[in-house]
């Protein structure tokens, strides 16, 4: 099994999602409330529905993680209309502190993985491998 | 994104599963029945119970499965007492006939997964790479 690409591409990937899953816990936030927060700090103004379509996920469960969102003071609505779904959102004052926060948190899981794969230069080797095994077709087929 | 390792190794991961999927679909057999098969084949005679707690499957989910690759004619139970899931498992003739065709269909899938990543040379690189992923904590605090 050790040599097999897929089993061990999977368990490599599971470890970094741990790690990663262990950095946003600290932070009290899920992956998904992770990604909608990046692409508000990203984009602010940008529609809830936009947002939903972007990530995949349901506008109705995205209404439930913004008033969430709300609740703890990160992030703000403002009206775009009488479609609660279609308000703009935007990171209030301690959100934009918080964000910073956590992409600092991130970051530092980002260097943890760089590290263990031995330092930049293996990142970017790393990297240029799963571009390969991520581009099928074509080149593979000549 | 496309700098980040995570997002980058799922993408990675879910290629090589995709065409592992696609190339046991075409034996007609899901992945879990791919498994089952292969530890059959490396160890005749094992107990269904043992099985299902090397693949973390339900013994009851197990049975089940196991009464399909017998209605094909593929495995068979040989008695282990009242118990139908303390069976041993074996193949049919035509099984090992099968699990041989299945086994080369696979090596195609891992052929195909080497030469995406430039051949056996740059496949060992890359699984010593996914092992330093995968082994955190002691090396990397050093």
């Amino acid at each position: 099994m050790s040599r097999i690409i897929g089993y061990k591409l999977r368990r490599a990937q599971l470890a970094v999602f741990q790690d990663f899953i262990e950095t946003v816990q600290e932070m009290e936030i899920r992956p998904a409330e992770f990604s909608v927060l990046g692409l508000i700090a990203e984009n602010p103004g940008q529609k809830q529905t936009d947002i939903a379509s972007a990530l995949g996920i349901k506008p109705a469960n995205l209404v439930n993680l913004i008033d969430g969102l709300e609740r703890r003071g990160i992030a703000e609505r403002r009206k775009g209309g009488t479609d609660k779904r279609a308000h703009s959102l935007y990171l209030t004052r301690h959100g934009v502190e918080f964000v910073g926060d956590m992409i600092r948190k991130w970051q530092a899981h980002e260097e943890r993985m760089i590290e263990r794969l031995g330092g930049p230069a293996e990142r970017d080797l790393f990297l240029q491998m799963l571009n390969r095994i991520i581009d099928d077709g074509s080149a593979a087929g000549e």
